[in-house]
């Protein structure tokens, strides 16, 4: 379950059905409210305990920032995908030693590896309720941008005085688009260190040929440790600190699950699009979603072209393609899911529905009457300059072009107080604006990059003068015909003359003056300057929106949840990246008429998918095992086998990567990595049939840890079960 | 279940391991012999009516030549598959009735079509074991000519005397490689006629794409009639004639079968190797499937490229990429299949408890000692020339070199006695010579033909002096160095002279002396003449090695049937087109870990399929009935749908297209159609887990014909049962 690459920035977004069994990405404090539901399913602990975000075992849980992960020991030993961790593997590894290759495993703490820069650990300390702060003040007579200023200023301000304490990081996030909102506090851990990992032949096996896939064989697994000062504090890293102890940790389950178990997974997902607009629905799906598809494919096409299987480009751009083909498969899933089904067809009813139970109940339709009305002509009005924006949308993303503007845009932010900054451009943000500057160039190559830009920047040329930025045009000479021979000259003089490509020059432009940018002879930094305004100013009226929109989304989903409690039915909030539950059951599903996906796969199904080529290349220790049928004493006797991953109905998305996977007593049997094809299109739609989310087991895990790798000091720093 | 395309042509061959659940393809009079399995699986008539090929059931099932059918009426009322009938719903259709994509349904009797040219309808009248009079006078010290001739005369005799009745064809078909020999006599009715097609978005819905696959939803029925003269004897159409009375026909069940159920299947399966040694399994998979794969990829794109889509020429050469298509991806799944499983270690392990076995009993050793040794002996000498051979495949596939041969081959062998000349070339075949003549047309391009041949040719002409033909080389100057250009001039001008491009001229070549041949200025009639002593040559060492092998095959079964028979269990012979019984259960399977196929399809399934374009396009009507649920009489309660096809275990091959799927009680419940792509290796090695065969559904079948296409005349006339 790889993030959707750069889904979030254009994201338009679906109403809400009658809830479904095992829909749902409950806030904890909700869990109380659904104990029979819990309960049916099989929950065998307190819903109570659930509640409890610093309690057992919410507190055992953990985000990476983009991933989920959870506590394995009291030795702040943490486990979450290998996917997740894939990227401190790869700063770990060498041509000479590819960890990637081998697998890794610290056989002492002192082996134990620095994770990659901006690595982190967060671990929720704190939630608070600032619906009431942040409305205070805001009236209904706001224009958009006073309102977008206001919220904006209060979060700054909740944020800024809860980060006032050293070693901790805040965010005040909305729920159901505004109607409430949490300020959160999570310890920010710094010193993360690589403890183990399979081998990328166990850990990505199936690779981007298996990813959204059942059946599958991955397993997704690897293991940091956090450390902390001596103080018991965040630090940066130093030989000093001591690992982290975590004041609770998951029991782990050596057996896994079997067929109809319940289970639960908390973590963080990224984003779902559950109650938007049936008129959003269909923009999305039936324009945006086919049309950005289509642009995707030709970005593709060109990176493929300019950097040739085997070069050292397509080396660069290995994860930038993998990420685009992600984003291709998963919106190609989500337009077949939204042609097979009728989404559109029951977002449309629910809100003839609502409709109806308003103009029944004269006091709802007092207090609720014009929010969908209200809500659906501001998004008419949103959506009016997408296409335009569409072909403007290669052309701003040439890193290029956005590093300058963000060097530009932080040098004009650094002139005002800290306090009134755009966020994202606060002292707070300085280390990861450095860590995106350092990261550039192992992602670049200026023959791919030149052909995107060229090749956007044509299509933008196409676009109507009135549609274009004249800024822009004026820098680059485009007038009303476009001289593309001209153009490219000026493109490769740009990309010749820039110092931008360069790390050290691109650090170098922090902390400058707007003047110094103003004066600078770099092309791009001359760009970002000409181009400020005019884009500052689109800024601006998008502000606008996002003000009108902040008041009229909570109005809508009031009306939903007012709806809804009528008919007794607690409401989830859309996923936003904090901390959720979600329970299910371990379940197969039909993914077509006449063929049934079994909630296992075994070591054998891995065994016959080996190819011997890569993403097919199990370990020979590996498939030596399974041939001798050494299973030690993970084997489940329904299967005769160990199970690798499983199946259930549970609710997740991006963001849940990593999470735990907990039985009815709340222990560990496995992690979250993954949903079938099929339930991609649940980031709008949760299907009960459809809908399934890949565990790797802990069995898998296990016995591998214990067979293959020889891991048995993690194994006994954990509290195993069976 | 297409027939693979010129696999019989080169087919080398398995051996048989312990029988499995439900293998087999049992003779009918075989049947008494497992009494016990067939009441185990759940027969429920007395086995001994399936032994009578001319009583109840078995007198129903009929073949087509290279299909199989049943009478399900006591007019002549026959149904098959529609890719079986498919020839004769082509050749009725013209561009602006094109019966392909409307279907066709005669209201009456008088509105039937005649089938295409060649249609036959065989009812078995007669079976008789043959063995002694074909052993009879043959000698161990024989030659192998001497065998061949001395077997071909006596089976050319036996024939002789059983055609001498009128309408009727006889053939003597070896079993066990030769170990018995049976006279099979056969009503020849010749004329049929097109009672019924549903159009091809029913009965060829999926396509190629879906050919060997599941899950399936293919319609693949479609109904003839066969008329005979008013006396009751086969007869040429003529509007006097009147529909066959067949002594016995199926009734059928219009609810098709349940999960479980017994299933039989009584057709006329064409091939199998499953008695192949362990060196020749080792050959097929290892060498010729491979080898012979990549020449068909090279053939294959010789004719994209010279018949672009679109063009007539892509028109013509459909069917035949059709089968070059179907044999590659036949050929990849037995690739495939052998590489992950372990049919040569059992072949292997078959043999060795063979050797075990004979040397513990000195008897059955003195009587088998030497029989695989020899056998092994011959198939090594036998295999010494495949590596030239397919170097000469694709040159003397050619259509005007094969024709030219052809002809001119007819003329040596009609200077001779009927009784003397070559099978294939005596008064009984002059007719299918005729239509065989007439149909190339359809089927050829010279742009295609020349680019065919003159690669072909060029690999060719790549082989060392003494693995070439001197004849050819000489008539085509080829020497030492092959010059290209000059070769294709030539060809080039071969092509532009010859008339045998002409269907006339080729017809008026029959009949004429080999003189006429001699003195014939037609560069292909003249390249035959050239060529034909090398090539007679070549066949007559062919014909000394197939005599060979009638010795050495026999003695190794007769090993095989004593080992067998020593552990109790009776052997089947390899399919070889005479009329079979295998017999299963309808059961679904796991293609692969973590999936299972299960056992039916439905009405819902097949409309999530459809795409509007072909092959996934079905009937608008159809897709209004399935969304209104209109299952009428149909409904199969535990799948609240109609079901449109199942899997069964039973064992069948390429031949058995269109026989009828039978229940318990010897109703007709649907047609065989297809096997799933994981027993395409079936042909060499049935395996219990993945061997499935597929079945359109009577009750799909009947629920089409009423509701879809409104056939009640047929419903009527057949004896539907609830």
């Amino acid at each position: 379950m790889k993030n959707i690459f750069l889904a979030g920035a254009l994201s338009i977004a679906t109403t809400a059905s009658p809830l479904m069994a095992n829909e749902g990405m409950w806030q904890p404090s909700q869990l109380p409210e659904i104990e029979d539901q819990l309960e049916d399913a099989g929950l065998e602990i307190d819903p109570d305990n659930l509640s409890k975000l610093t309690e057992f075992p919410m507190g055992a849980v953990i985000s990476l920032g983009g991933c989920t992960a959870s506590f394995l020991s009291p030795k702040g030993l943490v486990a979450t995908n290998h996917h997740c961790a894939y990227g401190s593997i790869q700063f770990n590894s060498t041509a000479e030693n590819n960890l990637l290759e081998k697998g890794f495993l610290a056989d002492s703490f002192e082996e134990e590896l620095p994770a990659a820069p901006g690595s982190r650990v967060y671990v929720t300390t704190e939630l608070t309720n600032v619906t009431d702060a942040i409305n205070d003040g805001l009236t209904s007579e706001m224009s958009g941008m006073e309102r977008y200023k206001a919220v904006e200023k209060k979060e700054k301000s909740l944020v800024a005085g809860c980060e006032a304490e050293d070693g901790f990081r805040c965010n005040v996030y909305s729920f159901h688009g505004g109607l409430e909102y949490f300020l959160i506090k999570q310890m920010e851990i710094r010193d993360v260190r690589l403890v183990y990992a399979p081998s990328s032949h166990i850990g990505k096996y199936g690779g981007d040929i298996d990813n959204w896939m059942w059946p599958r064989h991955t397993g997704d697994f690897s293991f940091y440790r956090a450390y902390v000062g001596k103080d018991g504090m965040p630090a940066d890293f130093s030989e000093d600190n001591v690992p982290y102890e975590p004041e609770h940790y998951l029991k782990v389950n050596a057996n896994g699950v079997s067929k109809g178990d319940f289970v639960m997974v908390t973590g963080y997902p990224g984003r779902t699009n559950r109650y938007r607009t049936s008129a959003e629905v269909k923009n999305q799906f039936e324009w945006r979603y086919p049309t950005f598809r289509n642009v995707l494919h030709k970005y593709i096409s060109i990176i493929e072209e300019n950097a040739p299987e085997g070069s050292d480009a397509r080396v660069k751009y290995a994860s930038t393609l993998a990420g685009l083909n992600n984003a291709e498969k998963n919106w190609g899933s989500m337009i077949e899911s939204y042609g097979k089904g009728d989404l559109l067809e029951r977002r449309q009813q629910l809100e003839a529905e609502l409709e109806a139970w308003l103009s029944d109940n004269p006091e709802m339709n007092e207090k609720h009457g014009d929010a969908l009305a209200e809500l659906d002509a501001l998004i008419k009005e949103n959506l009016k300059d997408q296409a335009v924006e569409m072909k403007k949308w290669g052309m701003n993303r040439d890193t290029l072009t956005a590093t300058a503007s963000r060097l530009y845009r932080l040098a004009i932010e650094s002139e005002k107080p800290d306090a009134e900054r755009e966020p994202g451009y606060q002292e707070r943000d300085i280390t990861r604006i450095k860590e995106g500057l350092k990261r550039m160039n192992r992602r670049w190559d200026a023959t791919v990059e030149k052909a995107l830009y060229k090749h956007f920047v044509a299509e933008y040329a196409g676009l109507p003068t009135e549609d274009r930025m004249q800024s822009y045009d004026t820098f680059m000479g485009i007038d009303s015909t476009f001289n593309v021979d001209k153009f490219n000259a000026r493109v490769d003089w740009m990309f010749a003359e820039t110092k931008l490509t360069d790390e050290q020059a691109r650090l170098n432009w922090i902390g400058r003056s707007v003047d110094d940018f103003k004066q600078s002879q770099d092309p791009f930094i001359q760009l970002a300057v000409a181009v400020y305004d005019e884009k500052h100013q689109k800024e601006l009226d998008d502000k606008e929106q996002s003000g009108k929109f902040k008041k009229l989304r909570p109005q809508y989903m009031a009306a939903i949840i007012d709806f809804y409690k009528s008919k007794n039915m607690p409401v989830y909030a859309d996923a936003n990246s904090t901390l959720r539950v979600t329970y299910g059951n371990v379940k197969g599903y039909s993914p077509e008429d006449g063929m049934f996906a079994t909630p296992f796969t075994t070591l054998e199904g891995l065994a016959a998918k080996h190819t011997g080529e890569a993403p097919f290349n199990s370990p020979l220790e590996q498939l030596d095992l399974i041939k001798d049928k050494k299973y030690g004493d993970y084997e489940d006797p329904a299967l005769n086998s160990v199970q690798v991953n499983f199946l259930s109905t549970v609710d997740t998305t991006g963001g849940n990567s990593g999470s735990p996977t907990m039985n009815a007593e709340a222990q560990f049997v496995g992690l979250l990595f993954d949903g079938v094809y099929e339930s991609i299109i649940g980031d709008w739609d949760y299907n009960p049939d459809l809908n399934r989310s890949i565990h790797v087991s802990s069995a898998y895990m296990l016995w591998v840890m214990e067979h293959v790798d020889g891991a048995r000091n993690l194994i006994e720093e954990m509290d195993v079960v069976r």
